[in-house]
Parts: structure tokens; sequence; C-alpha cells
């Protein structure tokens, strides 16, 4: 079952059935304001902190769900009828309403039609203003004259998310709404804090409006059936105290055939000074068509870095398209909010971030760079680092040391693949002797904080020589206590000493090369004399000493991690890391992707962690977690069977799913959080937690970077893809330290890996890399695969 | 207009129209289970602890509002038509759907005729078990045989309230349902906590059953429509992740005339052990009625030791009935959780639950004497208490002391009176003498307890040689920075003074009488020399030398709480006294109570603090803040104005707003924490956040010991009146130390106080006191006013 389709020429998920397993959500706002738009129109905005900055409303994990949002009621004023400008809130039936939503690139559009009556709603933000517009047109398509009205409605928000959520004894005192031309006026005063204000305008002529919730919807009603909908005007409520609305009534005529274009805005700043400038600026419609264009602008340059078109429809989309606008979407909001993360949790996770920054670094190098200072700055002068930075609130000092129990063993360590690949994307080595400042105290350069970031775990180390797991590794739910080490953990550390050695080799730094390449190597022994269990690499040691996810463990005797990694950490023996992504095919891959680990944890470890505390088949425990699931797209690339890494791609790409939507529930366009594992006993197949996950960046450098294998490095532009056989080609369009270049690949021998023929501007190169001497401002690049 | 009436012969208030602009509710529970019901079922419920132990789960400040709860559906077979046995979730038009609603002691119980089918539908907690039994009965009132089908739903909470609300990515993949033998299992699993369970049970064989919310509900639905009730069954659904529900059907039909009971458990505990021994014991009707008899015999024995006849309804319906359930709801719940209480702030409040045991030391002196020792373990060493105690998890630390900015003016110096209230009631010297820890460090004698209070307050002095206001006094609102100083904190101590003095005096350490009556005549000398204004008293000093609540400041030249406590510390000279009362009728009283300021802050100031923040009549600024209004009816029965007395405490007597209930909103059963002043453009008389109010027990310590007069005291009972010279008399009927008193006034002479006569059992006394060695086992009393 489908509920919509991929319209590639206008970059937009369209969905064409309305009642959609969840709410399928977009994002709109590129700097800082964001709002987040469904299906039906429903959703929350915030200024700069969905923390601290919450301006309009969303009722999270409600009944009804899906409420509520930036909604418009048309009502027909002859016979009282009324419906939305979505399917929802009022919900008509579908046999007699039909629309279509269109999401596009930071910006939503509903298209409607009832009762001969149809409407064209769009919302967006502009790229530079903290304001989302409401455009619609209503147009007659009926043979008789229409007296009909629009009514606007949407929730403020207390600023701050958890008291809105929870203090009511307190939140409901505090707004001083008000009204005036027009322009409706969202006050609250809180002790001690700035006034913040918001505001709602209409352009047309406003009829009446309300600013209490309450007189809007009535008491017992809801969305569905406001009361002064029903009625067919606002009461012109002020609420002092309260919940606040925001309402607005425009009425008008249309005779046949006719259409009316109105105009609501919503935003951020003092409605008598902001709401009334933006209504003059935005009087005109030609400057909301300008700053339309220029967000399209906006976007064609972000995603316009990488372009490909190959034999399959699903990767380009997902290329072109929304893997990439996932990637700037979870970098611009740093994972926290959406419909299921309530955005209480703010700021950069660390691990996260840097994972993040991989995603985009080929298009916005600049912003990549400020963020990597923003994590550096997270660092502490111990080489840990903090697992959350709150850039907006950083200042140095010893309050941000956590507590032993909140040392990660992984954080620091992802610094040592985010700074590396923006340099080779980049060439900026000098970004390596900027000096930033470390959370707690003193500065150093980029450069010695990668060191004490290699340094801190060399000294936390276990009895197996191999990498504490501490408060966790990056799986959040692996608690190993005590003495207990990660294999993971010491995978990356593996990988993260080897980019060190290259870096400090580039940079001349000989006795760090030779003494980072030492400690490599005496990782990779440990790694040589404890991982292996004979099929797979297991996943750690207990702190009782037990193997965690070995042959002989009851639970989880398999983890997908330690396959993968063992490949891209350049720490296994090719052979044994073949035989563990075999193993990983067998006993982990589904047709929905690869579970985390198998058999699932059916009792509870605490030696182990809260993985074991999880329903099978969910979350950590044995579910298909799709940002590890980039990882074994890679490794397979990596050992060139690039017709199972492809296979393992489609597994739980999300487009793969859209003529399954009703089994994987979530949003076809954007990668969801995991996928339910097949030890699940209902729901195997079924998609959770969408839009914010890591998967976007590694899914966008598994596809980009090794599965069409088009990778920056520091010497030039790598050309090594791993496709499957059955390919015979592909072109890839890509920008690269500001040189264009277009790559044609063609496989006429129906092979996976390995550039027989490299022609770049018409001249043959060896191997498969364009070195920088050989790249034009504009580059034709052929190569043969064979 | 009226939504209902108080049916004092069963103690039951009665909602007719079940339309109420604002959710009414009751409490079920008296030990560990606390359950809370509106009067459409709905409401939350959990066990210990609101923040940490919630079964139930509720959708706070929601549209629709009063959602979910305990609903009953019942469904028609053979037409498909449905209604619950409530009006709303379902809200069958009013015309064809009957409904009363009665909240009664411990229970609530809705009749309810629709479609010729009767339903009476009670919920009730036992005294001593964690569960809820949700009896109901239908009876068929057709002429036709019915094939009728029940359907149960509640939503099951994950415990911790925090999580529940914002942490969806992790809640949502941690319930584990089950469902054997008519029983729904609620398990969920977490990282380190122990597997908190709960049960749902039909008595009647179960035809479906669902435990997945999204699947009874269904998509794009609401509990007023859910799919399953719609479609005349349940999928039975288990969920494992998602959200937990429990729903369970009964069907069977009815003969013309004949009735069904079915019977539903929803308790704490293990479905197969628990849950199935609950369905055994109460498969019996019989304990079910037992069960509820036992509740009837707890809440009359304690609402029997004082009871009252007046020649007011309002006044016997609120002292018999309402009033004393409130005290016993705010003392047995914290004042943790209503509707807009969500539930996260857990513990005793310091002030809040000394004064709590005012109004209920008279019924359960035991219980007040654990409670006493809970908050006494909330003090620290140094004498001053922490805000907010928790004595479920307390254990004794440094890690206790607050903050310096924690530190409140007032929270100590309450156990100077709510101890003395005890010891006053029960005579229990001894309690003085009970070693007890501080919250901090070390232990000492209760007395000493006390004493360090006093001792705190008095290093706690500002340049006046006044207290200082820290950071707040009783009204949390007003923080005065610095220097500023508590003309009213400068009351109570005053008053705490005395008290201990007292107390002092009757163990016999006279050194401490005279040190602590020294410095009470030396708080005295402050206030007379900086108090008074000239017509009323001012209410502090800021930080910056400026007078708070004077004749020359802009804003909020009078507060309400410095004239009543002048009058109540007793330090306030008697004419200085009535003047200030006089001020306070003049500029502050209303028609709906007094408010707190006048004129309302309009601009904020820092030096003065929050309230200046809140709109004018909201909250603490200018609001009739119902718990002041006590203080105020107290006063002017000190000074023996008894009209006015009455007069006052009827403007804000939820009872007396029944028949203006549109305008009130709240229940008029129980006190609200404020009612919007008169300064507010809109609201003037709209109650806000009821139930949990301080207002209960000082309202019933005014009632019952000042307007009526019957007070304890050491050396016996106080027969004091002071009431509405047109009263001919009053009856009260009191358990003093174990003996009853049967307390006839007569008022020939229509005064207001002063009794001329007191005959004890036939003799007559001087004076007003029945000292104890004129006390029989019974006592039959009659006082002559003249």
């Amino acid at each position: 079952m489908r509920y919509g389709y991929f319209d590639d020429l206008h970059a937009e998920y369209v969905i064409e059935r309305p009642d959609t397993p969840m709410s399928w959500i977009n994002y709109l706002g590129t700097a800082d304001y964001c709002g987040i738009i469904s299906n039906h129109a429903a959703g929350y905005a915030f200024y700069r902190s969905a923390k601290t900055g919450r301006l309009l409303r969303f009722r999270f994990n409600s009944i009804p769900m899906d409420r509520p949002g930036r909604y418009i009621y048309i009502r027909d004023n002859t016979d009282g009828d009324y419906w939305s400008a979505t399917w929802q809130p009022v919900g008509k039936s579908l046999d007699r309403y039909r629309t279509v939503c269109r999401h596009g690139m930071g910006y939503t559009r509903f298209t409607t039609e009832y009762a001969d009556i149809k409407t064209d709603y769009r919302v967006f933000v502009p790229i530079d203003r903290p304001l989302e517009l409401w455009e619609i047109e209503v147009e007659n398509l009926s043979d008789r004259e229409r007296d009909l009205s629009l009514f606007t409605y949407a929730e403020w928000c207390f600023w701050r998310m958890d008291q809105d959520l929870s203090n009511f004894q307190y939140i409901l005192y505090t707004c001083r709404m008000g009204y005036e031309d027009g322009i409706i006026d969202y006050t609250l005063r809180w002790p001690g804090g700035e006034e913040d204000k918001g505001f709602m305008v209409s352009v047309l002529p406003v009829e009446s409006f309300d600013t209490d919730r309450e007189v809007f919807i009535g008491d017992y009603r809801h969305e569905g059936n406001p009361i002064a909908v029903e009625r067919g005007s606002c009461a012109c409520s002020i609420a002092i105290g309260g919940n606040a609305c925001g309402a607005l009534q425009n009425r008008f005529t249309l005779a046949p055939g006719e259409k009316k274009y109105a105009l609501f805005i919503v935003g951020i700043g003092d409605a008598r000074t902001v709401g009334r400038a933006m209504l003059e600026r935005y009087r005109d419609r030609v400057k909301v068509e300008e700053d339309f264009a220029r967000l399209g602008e906006y976007w064609r340059e972000r995603l316009g870095k990488y372009r490909c078109v190959t034999p399959s429809p699903l990767v380009n989309t997902m290329v072109n398209v929304w893997n990439q606008y996932q990637c700037h979407t979870t970098f611009n909001w740093s994972r926290s909010a959406s419909f299921n993360e309530a955005g209480g949790r703010d700021g950069l996770g660390y691990r996260d971030t840097n994972q993040d920054t991989l995603g985009v670094v080929h298009a916005i190098p600049h912003l990549v760079r400020n963020k990597l200072i923003d994590l550096l700055k997270g660092q502490l002068a111990e080489g840990y680092a903090m697992h959350s930075v709150q850039p907006l609130t950083w200042t140095q000092g010893p309050e941000n040391v956590p507590p032993p129990e909140g040392i990660f063993s992984d954080d620091h360590l992802w610094l040592l693949l985010s700074v590396p690949a923006y340099i080779k994307e980049t060439g900026d080595f000098a970004f390596l002797e900027e000096r930033v400042p470390f959370a707690d105290r003193d500065e150093a350069t980029v450069y010695e904080h990668l060191r004490r970031a290699l340094d801190f775990s060399w000294t936390k180390r276990g009895p197996h020589g191999l990498l504490l797991g501490l408060a966790a590794d990056w799986n959040d739910c692996l608690n190993l206590t005590g003495k207990g080490e990660s294999i993971w953990s010491s995978f990356l550390y593996h990988r993260a000493l080897g980019e060190f050695v290259e870096l400090a080799q580039r940079c001349g730094n000989e006795a760090d090369a030779r003494l980072y390449e030492e400690r490599q190597r005496e990782i990779k022994a440990r790694l040589d004399e404890y991982a292996w269990d004979g099929e797979w690499f297991i996943r750690g040691y207990l702190d009782s000493g037990r193997k965690l996810g070995g042959r002989e463990s009851e639970q989880a005797k398999i983890f997908i991690n330690s396959q993968t990694w063992a490949v891209i950490s350049g720490a296994a023996d090719p052979e044994k890391g073949r035989l563990a992504m075999d193993s990983l095919w067998k006993y982990l891959a589904t047709e929905h992707g690869v579970v985390k680990n198998w058999p699932a944890y059916r009792t509870t470890d605490t030696e182990i962690g809260a993985i074991t505390s999880f329903p099978p088949g969910l979350k950590e425990n044995a579910a298909i977690f799709c940002h590890t699931n980039t990882w074994a797209v890679i490794a397979e690339c990596l050992l060139g069977r690039g017709d199972r890494a492809f296979a393992l791609y489609l597994s739980f790409l999300p487009a793969a799913k859209n003529d399954r939507a009703e089994l994987y529930t979530m949003e076809p366009y954007v990668y969801s959080q995991f996928i339910t594992g097949k030890e699940h006993p209902y729901h195997f197949g079924r998609a959770r937690n969408s839009w914010l996950t890591g998967t976007a960046s590694w899914a966008f450098v598994a596809v980009s970077q090794y599965i069409l294998g088009i990778r920056p490095d520091y010497d030039g532009l790598v050309i090594d893809p791993s496709i499957p056989p059955e390919w015979e080609g592909f072109e890839v369009t890509r920008v690269y330290r500001g040189k264009t270049f277009h790559i044609k690949v063609r496989n006429p021998k129906g092979v996976s890996r390995g550039v027989a023929e490299l022609l770049v501007n018409g001249k043959i190169l060896p191997g498969n890399l364009i070195p920088h001497g050989a790249m034009a401002a504009a580059n034709e690049v052929e190569a043969v695969l064979g």
C-alpha cells in the first residue's frame, strides 16, 4: 500500500492519501527559526532553541494524534458547512474531500478540493527572517457566487517547553494578549526573563479574531469542530492568562471561477513594530515570491554539490534530494526536535554532531568548520568530551566537567573522523593550527585537541588492553560496568589512530607519527588476540570477564558493529573481515535491514546495560538500527562486494518502502532511527523515530563515497565505486574544493569494483585518484571499471 | 447558573448538568493509592508518588479537555449505536442523554439513561488495597431484549511522569503487555528499575480485549469514537512497545427490566498473582460492598469529630462535609497532584504541610504527629528548613542543605504553629522531648528544633530589626532582594515567639521563657516603630529602603497579609488592628473575596519579585488568594466583629458560588487557590487551581475555631464564637482528647461575641473555658452570648 510518490522534478514528496499511518513531517526554516509541519499542517515552531524558545505548541503522543498546528478553516457562510485546508483536523469524508500534500525543500503545500472550492495552501519560512508565511489561494470552482470565511488557528506555547508541559499553575497565568489592526500580539511576562513576543498577521482585512484558546475552540470541543468556526465568527477574545491562541477571520465573496489570495504571517517579535513591519513588507505578494525563490535557491545551492544519475531511481531520489535534505536538517537542528523528540534535550550531542558533519561537509564546509569549533570547545583538557555541548550558552569553566560516570568511551574519538573529513574536503590544514579553548580550562591547537583525545583513550584500557566501555560506547545502551571493554570502541580507536598518524605525517610531525603508529600496532595486536571468535568478532568483554557477543553467549551471540568496524577500522585481516561480514549476512541481515544483535536479549543483565531491558526487536535490542546498517554497506564496499553492499543499502532504504507504507509506517523519504527487528512478535519491518538520526549522514557517506565511490582525500578525488555488477554505469556531478567534476562511470564488464581506466579532461591517469595537479575549474571525468 | 447541588444526607455533591465549565474532580484513595476522577470519569492514578508512581495517564491542559480516564462504553449490538457511562467522551446530545454525577467521600458515581438503558457506574478505592473498583449496573428499561457490550478503557502511564510527558523516543519502547484469563497485564521494563506492574481485570467473561492504544482508538480518532467500540469488538492487541492501554469487552443480553452487574478492577501488582487474587476476591459482590462500607466508615469517622448545625446551610455543608474532606485530601496527597498540578513536584512543601496539619489535627492527631516528625526531619541543624521534604526517600546528609538562595523567611517558623496546635489538641507534651534528626546532621528534641527555628530567624534581621525576606516569605512571589525585610514574616515571628514562650513556661523552662519574651518585645518594638503607615501596616522594606505596600508606593499601596497578621500575631495595638482591618475592608474586600494587594502591579520590579510579573488580578498579583482570606476572617473574629468576619467568609466560600457557577467555573464544593481579582479586565470572580490549597485547613480553622469559636487550648476547650448578630444560635458536636462535647450556643441578645453564661453538664462555669477537670466522657455544654 502506498500513500504518495516522489516528484523528483520539483524535489517534492507528494502525499495523495492523507490518512498516513503516522504523521509524515517536514522541516521549515534554515537559520534561527525552525518549524515542523506534518501532512496535516500539525506541528510546532521554535526560535533558536527547541527547549527555551518554543513559539507554537504541539501536543506530543496525543489523542487525537497530530494536533494542533497551522490550521486554516474554510467556512461556507451560506450553509454553514466548514472544512480545513488540510484533511485534519476537520477530517471530512475522503470520498468528498480530495487533497494532496507536497513536502518540498523548506516548504509544505496542500491543495484541496471540497464543495467546489479549491484551496492551495503553502507554508514556508524565509531564509533570513524568524517567521513563517501561510499563503492560501481560494478558488471558486462552482457556477455560483460563494460567501466564504477563512479562520486561522495556532496555539502559542509558553517559551520553555518543560514548563509548558507540566507547570500549569504557573504558565496559565502569564500571557497578555493583544490585538490591533489585524495583528495579534503574543506577549507574556515571566520574572527575570526578557519579554518574549510573537505575532500573527493577516494581510486581508480581519473580520474577527480570538486570542483565547478556550473561547475559539469551546468547551468539550476540539480542533475538528471549533465553536468559532461553527458559529461563523470569532468572539474577539483577549486572553490575559489562560491558553493563548491566534485566530484570525477573513471573509469574502468569490464569483464563479474567481480566486482570492490570503496571507497570514506568524513570527517572532513585537506585534506593533515587527508585526506591523512584516505586514507592510508582505502586503506586496512579489516579496513573498522573492523570499520563496530565495529559499529554493538556498536548497538548490546546498543540494547541488553532489548529484547523481544511476540506474536506480531510488538512489537518484535519495542522493539528490532527500538524503541530503535530511543531512542538512539534522545538522541545522542538532537532532533536538521532531514529533518524537519533544525538544527538551537541547544542544549538540557530541558524537551525533561529529557524525552529522560528515553528510554536509562537501556542501557547507565553512559551517562545518564552525560546528567543529563548537565541538572542540566541548572537549575537556584531559581529552575526553562533554556528552552534550550547549554552544548558545557555552562558557569555559570547571562546571563543564562531567561526573566520572558521564564519560563515554567514544565521544571524543569522533573528532578523529570529523576533523580529517573536513580537511580532506577542503585542504584547510591551517585549521589544525587554530587555537581553541577546552571546556574546562586552557586552550590548544586543534591538532593538540586531537592528540589529547587519543591520549585519554590510551589511559582507559582494560585487562585485555582494549578500550574500556565506560558509560557507553556508540551504543548508548551498552553500559559495561567496571573493567568491561568495548571491542567496537577499540576498532574506532584503531581507525582514529590511523587518521592521526596520517595527519601527523602530512604535518611533518614524524615523532608523533611513530608514537601513534606504535599505539595503533599495539591495539591491533590486542584485537587480533582477543576480538576474534571463529566466525565473527565479539563485541566486548564484561567486567566479570565473560565475552559479550560470542558463540557461548546465551543471548546476543553476534552484534553488527564489531563486524562492520573490523573492516572499516582497517584492523581486521581481510579474510576475517570477509568471514565476519558473511556471518553478519547469515545471522543479522533481513529483508528490512540488519538487526543490531541476535538473538535478542530476553532477560535483563546489569553487567551489559540498558540494551537488555528493551523488548526484543525494539531500539537497541535486536532492532534494525539504521545508523549501523550504513556501516555494513561501507564495509561491503571496502571488501569489494558491491552486490551485497547494494542489497544491504536497499534493505533499509526508506524510499524502497514506499509501496509498503502500511507496514513501514514512517516517512518513505527520510531515514528513521530504527526498523523493528525480526524477533518482535508483531511489528517486524515497522519504522520509528524518523528524521533525527545519524543514519542520514552515514547513509549519504555510504552511497556517495563508497557505493558510487566518489571520495575526497588529501591528495585529490578518489574514484572507487562498488556497485552491483548489473549496473552498466552511472554519472555523478560533484563540487570539490571549488572545482566541478562531471564523472561518468562505465561498467562494460559487469564487475563490482576496480577502476581499469581513468580519463580526466581527456587525459589518461594511472590508478583511481584525480590529483590536484590534474584538476581544471570544470572537469570531465570518465572511469571504466573492469 | 448552577450545575448541581449539595446532598448533605449522603455527603455528596450532585452534578445534574454535565457540561460544567471546567473539570470538577474528586479524589479516590486514602492510603498509598490515589485516583483523581472528574465528573466525566477522566483523570489519573498513582501509587505512593505522583511523580514516580504514575499508573494511569491523563493529558493535562489538553484539547479535548478532560481525557482520558476510566471510561466504560456501552454499545447496542443491534443497531451499533454506542455511548459512554459518563457524558464524555462520547458526548451524546443532552436532549437524549440524561446523566447525574455524584462526587462522594472517596467515591464517584454516575447514573445515566440513554436509549432506554440505565447505567449506574461507581468507582472507588478500598481503604487498604492499591486498586480501584469500577462497578457498573446496566438495566434494560425497554420492553425488548437488548444485546449489549461494555468496553472499558484506560491508558497506562510510564511510571515517571516527566519521562511520560516528554521522552517519547524511550517510553514508547518499554511496555510488554499481556493478557490471560480476563486479566490484562501491564508490565514494562526499565534499566535498573524494579519491574513495576499493573493489571485490569473483568469479573464477567471477556469477549475481546486490547492493550495497544492505537489499535483500540484507531488512527485519526479519539476517545469519543474509538474504532473498537464502533466495530463492536476489540482486536486482542498485545502492545510490545507503543502506548499501552487496558480495554476489556463484556457482552450480554438483557431481557426487559433485567439488570446486569459488571465489575472491573484496575490496580498495582503482578497480573498473574495479584490480579488473579483480586479477581477471585471480588467475584463475590459482598466483598465489594464490604469494602465500600469500610470506606464510608473511614470517612464518617474522620469527618465526625467536628459537626455543626448553624442557621447557614452553606456553613453546615462546608464544615460537616466538604471543607473537612478537602483538608484530609490536601493532607493525604500533600498538594502534589490535581488537574493543574501535574504531579512533578513531589514531597512535602514545608510551609504547606505545616499548615495542612491544622485542618486535620482534631481528627487524626496520631497521623499529624507522624507528619510533624517528617517535617522536623526536614529542618536543618541551623534552624531553617528545606523548602520541600521527601519523606519516602529521606536520608540525613549534607546533600539536604539548600543553596543560600533557597532559604525562605517563614518555612521553619510554621513549626511554631503546627506543633503547639498538636499539643493543644492532644496534651501530648512528651512530644517535645522526642528526639528527631535534623536534615543535615545531628538530632535534638522537638523543643530544641523549635528553639533553633526561632534562633535562626533572630540572625536574619535587616536594617529595621525586622525579618529579612530571603528567598520569599509565605508569598512565594515576594522575592525581596538583599536587605529587603518582610513585615509579614516579622508578625509571624512575633506569634511564633509567643507560642514558644508559652510552651517554655508550661515546660518549666523559665530562662527560655524570659529570653524569647524579650525577643518578642524587641520585635514588637521594631514593628511599632516601622510597620505602621497611618491607615494600615506596610508589607516590608525593599533592599533600597523603599517601603513595600505603603501610601507612597506607586503600585500595591496596601497588602492583605500585613493587616490580618497584625491582628493574628497579637503584635498590633488593638486600635491600629481595627484601623488596618477597616482599610482592608475599604480597599481590598470585594463581593468575591479580598484581593491580595491593591492596586495591582502593572510594571515589573525586580526588587519586589515575581508578583510584579503576573497580569493584574491573577495569582499573587491582586487576585483573591483564598488562603489569605481565611486570615481576614480570623482577624475580624479576634476583633470581635462577627458580622464582618462572616461577610468575608461568605465572600470567597465556594458553596456560596453554586448558583453562579458559570462565573466561578471551578468546583463549588472545595476551595480553589485563587479567584480572579477586580483589576482583571475580564474574569473578576473566576476561580482557578482547585483542591490543593492551604485555604482548606485555614478556612476550617477560621470557621470552626473562630466563627463558631470552639477552640482547643492547653487548659481545656475554649468557647468563643464570633458570629453574625442575627444568628440566634448554633450547635457543635466535637471530640476533644477522646471526650465528646455537644455544645449549644444561644444568642438571645443578638450580639457577635462574648460568652455571658457557660453551663457544662448542668454546672455553671466562669469565663469561656471548659477546663479538663470539668470534663466528663460525654459533655452537654450550653453557652449563652450576651
